[in-house]
Formats: structure tokens, sequence, C-alpha cells
């Protein structure tokens, strides 16, 4: 497997170096205005100048995180500092929330409605603030943290559409969020606030939305754990459920806990065979718990993260484990994305595919795709095919 | 024409009368809780049990209408009634503004965020009191037309996610839902609030969101009529556009406006040029007016009410101006219609299909598909006919 896991390697890294990151320096900058045009055309060409903070932050995160782990190319970090810039001036509301999105020119649009802005936000600063040794992105990092756990009980806040206390819902994106963020900002969390957020994740994501007889994660539950039968309730979202069990397995392995690593390997593989479009190949959007009409008119969908973040859990989960099912079924995800979603003519990566694979809209970015999954992916996916060419897994 | 005409409108009574109603007669109605089901699998089963307030209102309605309009069969107007108490008892907050959505047991779950709850509430008692005779019905649709038109500004309330002043805009939906809503009132309105109503409703559909060089309708623009260029700025949703011309074209021949009649005819087949698939058929559900990809990630798939809407919008087009080009695309969407959404197996209609016309969704109902556009499309689509059958077109 060794040579094989070498030349996959060399074949992610190419795409991260010589395709996908040249296409965002290239088109993404905005050199007017500051931080990053993200709703790229096919070609490049910039069709819509909002600034979402998800992406603005993402692609913040990502430049540092080049630089501080891949190579310290001098552009990387100033691309990076170039978001970061536009991101403390504008970003945030005079509490502290991070706003959702921005007018080009950095006025606030959308409003602190959702918390997953502070915590793209704090992953960014917290990279940030090691490539660039900034003292004040440090800082800016660690009070966004501290207020999503402050926020963490009720994070939508006023914006919330539920009447209290009628069917009380938990999610599971902020957990699982969380426990990759929390190992993002372990340099500069104190142990005890470490290790006591990671107890929290590891605890919920485990014991509250864990389906343990079909192994797979509800999106949303009781706050006690209690499946609920409604849309909410019953949907399941694979490409999630299959990133969270990465980030648990990051934890794990951080904790050096073996049976935590093989469970969430459990809960990967069993989510893909469900999520797998046996028809058609490639992994659903949603599915209903119960096989019920999904409320999702988009669930039968080919996303590219979904695919992504498939790739890094199985490769995770074959380098940790050595489980054979893992290899094979990344063989698999790995044929299908690699085929699917590179656009062989402008370069970058599709983003969102038909059920028969075909492309549905021809974007490189826009609303939700930045520069962010598709690079994390080739990144991680490219180390983890490294390491698997130096020496057989776990 | 007109025994063709004849034989169109037998076809649509047949289906209303004999398949559709039936079809929600018999599966819809919650005979433990009150209210309806509206989460009906392909063949009924009820697979969800959550009431969201505009089917509750829309069902009371057609079975009011129905009565009113077709056939004073007692079974309807019972049916209409069993609804009625349920949205009465359980339906509004302690200001009278409907919430949007209840438990089965009639329990609020979302809270009245969504001014078109309150439409279509008024919508229906207005229906109901008619056909059971019932002051209190009356005077519940008079309160809640009123409430609405001082909600008007600012629909969305404390639920706004929009930062303040920085890009305002306004929504097509409300204008034209009140066009249509302020006919159905009429008979409960003064004169002066009713002509009122109705001239800032043509105002600002026509003068606002109407992009007179593409005579096509915008979704949402600046409260001065300026295009935004932003997503919600630029989506075109034709199934919408093309019902609000044919709400215009009550509310035209109401006041004997041949001018506006015609203008509306060409808003409505402007848009459906813009908005059929040329190569696979059907009519697009969202599409943007730049070109650029649509935010809607289902906006290439074919929904059952945008078929529906355009088919009355194409009759009443004929019948008031006898345009031929109506009468064409008439039988082109007749035939796309006919063929991909009644349910040959188990009765009603399929709501939901992909690009190429299958079904992307087996449901017949669900958190949007109710008991409302097929057999209103049914109802007016037969009537129009009727009248064509009787006469040629003006």
């Amino acid at each position: 497997m060794s040579t094989n896991s070498a030349e996959l390697a060399q074949q992610y890294r190419r795409a991260l170096v010589e395709d996908v990151l040249p296409f965002w320096e290239k088109h993404s900058g905005d050199r007017e205005c500051g931080g990053y045009f993200t709703c790229l055309a096919r070609d490049g060409t910039v069709y819509d100048t909002d600034k979402f903070l998800w992406l603005q932050a993402r692609q913040v995160w990502m430049f540092s995180m080049l630089f501080n782990r891949l190579e310290p190319r001098e552009s990387w970090r100033e691309f990076a500092r170039h978001g970061a810039e536009f991101l403390r001036r504008h970003g945030r509301d005079p509490d502290g929330n991070w706003y959702f999105s921005l007018t080009r020119e950095g006025r606030p649009l959308v409003q602190p409605y959702n918390i997953f802005s502070d915590c793209f936000a704090a992953m960014a600063f917290s990279q940030y603030a090691l490539a660039a040794q900034d003292e004040e992105a440090r800082a800016i990092a660690d009070a966004t943290y501290r207020n999503i756990l402050r926020r963490k009980a009720n994070p939508k806040g006023r914006y919330s559409k539920a009447v209290p206390g009628i069917r009380p819902m938990v999610s599971l994106a902020l957990p699982m969020i969380l426990a990759n963020l929390t190992l993002e900002l372990e340099w500069l969390l104190d142990p005890a606030t470490f290790n006591e957020a990671v107890d929290t994740c590891l605890r919920e994501v485990f014991t509250l939305f864990l389906d343990e007889r079909r192994m797979v994660l509800r999106e949303q539950v009781a706050p006690d754990g209690r499946r609920l039968d409604c849309f909410e309730g019953r949907v399941l979202n694979p490409g999630h459920g299959i990133e969270a069990m990465w980030f648990i397995m990051d934890l794990a392995e951080r904790r050096n806990d073996r049976a935590m690593i093989e469970k969430a390997v459990d809960v990967a593989l069993h989510t893909l065979e469900l999520g797998w479009d046996r028809e058609r190949q490639g992994i659903y959007y949603f599915l209903d718990a119960a096989g019920h009409p999904p409320q999702q008119l988009e669930w039968d969908q080919k996303l590219w993260w979904v695919h992504m973040e498939t790739l890094i859990a199985l490769l995770k989960g074959y380098r940790m484990t050595g489980r054979k099912a893992c290899w094979r079924w990344y063989r698999r995800v790995h044929a299908y994305t690699w085929k699917h979603f590179p656009d062989p003519e402008f370069g970058e990566w599709f983003g969102y595919l038909n059920r028969g694979g075909k492309v549905l809209l021809p974007l490189k970015g826009g609303k939700w795709k930045g520069c962010f999954h598709v690079p994390r992916g080739l990144y991680i996916g490219m180390r983890e095919l490294e390491k698997l060419a130096a020496g057989p897994p776990a």
C-alpha cells in the first residue's frame, strides 16, 4: 500500500498547491476593500461581492494554517493578513459577536444570529495569531471562544423562532464544531478549560446524538437525548455525521483513547453505508431516519464538502485502526470524488452536483462554498497518505 | 375551441371532485385532535403530525370555497368547520398573530414570525364565515386583515436578521398576496379600505417590482424600486411572478381595466418565456436575473404549484384578452402538467419533480404542499374553461 499512498499523497499535494490555492489567490482577493470575494463563477469571475463571515474566516484560517503547517510562504501569510484585517475592522458588533454577512465595504448586513460565524472567526484568529505572532489576534480568538461558550446554551438568542418549552431541541452542529475548534485552540487555552470542553463535546456527541442501534448521529434531539419524531428530529446529514467522526478521531488520538477511535470509525462506516447512493454512486446530502420524505428538496444532491469530509474520515480511520473497510471505502469515495468534482477546464472544484453526478451549479464559490473544504481535505488527505506511505497503519 | 374547452373543463372537474378532494377527505382529517394532517405519503399515510398554519388555513379556505362556489355539500362545510375550530382555538398568540406551526394537539411550536400565516388565516376565516354564516369567523378574518396591514411595513418584526438601514429591501410576496386577499375579503371590508388596499397593491406590484424592460417581476427590490445586485435582489421565481399576474388580472377585471389586464398578460407571457426549460420542458423554480448561479439548490426542480398557477394565469389571460399566445402556452403547460404530476396509482398529485420530470419526493403533502394549489387550480381552471366553452374569449 505504501507506494500507492505515496502517489496519492503527491496527487493531493499537486491539486492543493498547483490548482486550488492559486485559483483563490488569483481570483478572491479584494484589493480595493479588503477581505475576499467568495462568489466566483466557474472561471473565477466575481459575480457577487457580499462578504459572508463563515467564508471570510475560513479563508483566513486556511492560508494561516498552510503557512504554519505546510510551508512558511510569505505570500500565504500576507493573504491571511489581508482577510484578518478586514474581519478585525468590520466583523464584530459592539458586543463582540460576529455578524453573518457584510457588504463589500464591510458594513454589517446580517445580524450575528449564527454562532458558527463566531466559531470560524475563533479558528481563523487562532491560526493567524500563530502565523503572524500577533497578540491582538490571539486575544480576539480567546474572547470569541469564551463568548461562544457563554452563548452555547441558547445559540440563536433572540433570533430563535421556537416557542420556548414546547419542544426543546439541541443540535449536533455546535458540540461537533466545538470538538474541532477546541483542539485548534488548545495552544491558547489553559488545560482545565481545554479538558472540560473536550469532555463536554465527547459526552454530548456520543450520549445525546448517537443512535446506538444504528450507529449514526441524529442532527437534532431533545436536551436529554430523546429522539424527536418531527422533520428536524428525523433528518440525517451523512456528511455532517462523518465529519464529526474525524473531529472525534483527532480528539481521541490526542487523548490516546483507542476505544473511542474504534467507535468513531464504526459510526463513520455505518453512516457511509446508509448515506451511499447504491444506484447512482456518491453520498446523499440528507435522508430521513424513518425513510420518510425529507424536508430538504436538495436531499439527493452530491456536494463537494460531504465527499471531502468523508475522504478525511476514512483516511484517518484507516491510519488509526488499520480496518480494511476504511481503505475499501476510501478508494471508492476517492474515485467518485476525483472523477466528478475537479474542473479540468478552469481549475478548482465544482461544489454542487445533481444525483446523477452532473454539475448543478457551475460556481467555484458562493454563499456557502469558499476556500475551505477542498483545500482542507486535500491538505489533511495528503498528510494522512504521507503517514501511510511512511509505515503501516496502526 | 368550445367543445375542446368543455371537455377540458370536464377533465378538471373530474380530477377535482373524484380524485383530489376525496384523497384529502379520506386521509387528512385528524379525528382525535382536530385540524388536518398534511404530511401524507404517496398512499395517504400520515408520516408527520405537526400542523403548519399555512396549510391548515388553506384547507379551511378550500373546503369553504367549494361549499360556497361549487356545490353546497354539507360534508365540505363540516370538513372546513373541523379545521376552522382547531385554528380558532389554537392558532393565535395573545396578540392575535398567527403562529407558524403547532403540535398535533395544538400547542404552539413556531412563533408568528411569518405574516403569510396571517394572510392565509384571514382568507380561511373569510370564506368560512360565508359558508357557515358565522359572525365570529367574520370578526376573526377582519381583525386578522387589519393586523396584517398594521404589520405590513415590518412584516418580520423582531425576527428580522437584517441590520436596519444598510440594505433596505421589500418583497413582492406581501403586496402580491394582498392583491388576492383583499379581493377575497371585499365582502367584509368597507369600500374605502378595499379601494385603498387595491390601489396600493397595484402600485407596488407594477411600479416597484416590475422590470419594465424585460417585463418580469423581481422578488426583492429597494423600497424605492431600485434593483439590488445581490442574491435576494437578483432571484427570479417564475411561478410566483405568474401567480401574481392572475391575482392582478382578477383585480383588473373587477375594475374593468383593460390596459391593466393586457399588461398582466404581457408579464405572465414574458415570465413564462424566461422560466420555461427549453431542454427538458417544465418551468424552473428559481433563476438569477443576471444569469449567475442562484442561491437555491432546488432551482431546476419542477414544482406542482408553479405549473398550476401558470395554467390559471394562461386560461384567465386567454379568456380576458383572446391572445393566441396564451392558448398555445396553455396547451403546452397543460400537457406537461397532466403528464407528470397526477399519480395514477394512489391518486392526487405529486409535488416535487427533478429537472427531468421524475418524482423527487413521492409525498402528497408535507410542510409546504397541502390541500390547496392542486384543487384551487383545478377549480379555477374548470371555471375558466366552462366560460370559454360557453362563448369566445374577449
